[in-house]
């Protein structure tokens, strides 16, 4: 197989398969030629990716080496689209009684998913992360693509009782939107104990729900890595949650009046950028 | 930039952007490079891409024209993915009261969606399908897998009303594993009038569920591209819906002696290979 060939296998294979460390000799096999080649193809793929930001690849030495395709959003990339984002959420038809905002559209979409499971991995790329876990139904979508670009499983906490997923674990949490006590479970085969747990959502408003999905990882022994919402409502000032990530702050809503404002969250001030 | 440098963002311009037309002139302009270096660039990525059987690019000749990358997977590829999936799902520890399975693992893994989504987009690749339809909770990653593929948004039907939605359009229908009278909904917005709308959802015993999506279809004025189920339970006999495919079936549970059969369902027999 030809040198351009090998690169567009090689960086399908790689794009399909993000922080899996791949050895040389895997490749090496694969296409037939001395791993001395497959190296020069690995720097120019590492030269091609790193100049667009949008993406990096590492190398590991030694016996164990290899390289590992790690996802990401450089600064610039990440800065623009938290822009564009904002800006289409700051759209009044958006507004639903009781100061929710109505994003199903962008939950459903995949380029949207895309960057936004790009730049959730972009934060926790380093970051000890065994799982990603949200609760129904709107957290699913981005659990899934934060999950997909950390290559690592998600699980989804629901909160009411099915007779589908066998025995769970329960915990009860303050849901500050309905003002009352409620419950939410997981599987107890879905979540190893001890296991390192991104919490993921798609709108926190007081973090009631969170704090559920704490009060979860807390009941399987295991450790919160990060908190990471689509949109916070910052007019919502008492927060339950401290140190959670947010893409984007609507910081008003009026819906007598027809105004939504959104800005990028704090998640811009919160990622090392340069580490990549 | 060089031409390895090309092939290389190239793929991954692509791949990032299933089923999407792009133009020559754009690649020209992005590369800095001539209309027939970029031609033969993408004669090198078509040909690397056609070898594997998973994933082509189709080129659209004229003054609309560019190219396209459409995934997919082989026959091959498709049988041996069915057989591993079902022999992963012949695990006697699935087995849940009622005659349900717990594939939430699956449904949690993104090397599993991605091989899904890939061989739902296969079957779809050259049907009309303007979004994909699922009901929470379980069926929510399978749509998201087949949408991004397919290059189409995905909406989620809804078995209880919500504050957080606006308006919705509701339906009931018989669900048939509680034998009861049902009711699901979707925001109004969610979906345009008339669109034709491919069905998909985790689990299917009698098919109610499925019946209550296809009203939702009719009462949005749209048309069903198809319907596909991950798992087929084959021993409920009586279906509600003809025309589903399914990826798995599953040929009996038995909950006493802790006995599970399942072999790939009728997606690899109602799939045309041949067209890629």
């Amino acid at each position: 197989m030809k040198r351009s060939e090998r690169l567009v296998d090689m960086t399908k294979y790689l794009m399909e398969r993000p922080h899996t460390l791949i050895s040389l000799p895997f490749f090496a096999k694969r296409y037939d030629a001395a791993k001395s080649s497959i190296s020069e193809d690995l720097a120019i793929l590492k030269h091609t990716l790193a100049g667009n930001q949008d993406g990096i690849l590492e190398t590991a030495a030694g016996a164990a080496g290899g390289v590992r395709y790690i996802p990401y959003l450089g600064q610039k990339h990440a800065e623009d689209y938290l822009a564009d984002l904002s800006s289409r959420i700051e759209d009044s038809s958006r507004i639903l009684p009781g100061g929710f905002v109505y994003l199903s559209d962008i939950l459903g979409n995949s380029q949207d998913l895309q960057k936004i499971g790009k730049l959730i991995a972009t934060h926790f790329a380093y970051s000890k992360v065994d799982a990603v876990m949200t609760v129904e139904t709107k957290g699913i979508p981005l659990a899934e693509a934060a999950a997909r670009y950390l290559d690592v499983p998600f699980v989804t906490a629901r909160k009411r009782s099915k007779v589908t997923e066998g025995a769970t674990v329960s915990v009860n949490y303050i849901s500050s939107s309905l003002s009352r006590v409620a419950k939410m479970e997981l599987p107890t085969r879905a979540l190893q104990k001890g296991a390192n747990v991104l919490i993921v959502d798609d709108f926190m408003k007081g973090g009631g729900t969170l704090t559920g999905m704490e009060e979860l990882v807390k009941e399987f022994e295991g450790s919160i890595s990060g908190i990471c919402v689509l949109c916070e409502a910052d007019f919502d000032k008492e927060k339950l949650v401290d140190n959670y990530l947010s893409l984007v702050k609507i910081s008003k809503i009026d819906t007598q009046k027809r105004i939504i404002l959104a800005e990028p969250g704090n998640f811009l001030d919160q990622t090392d950028f340069s580490r990549f």
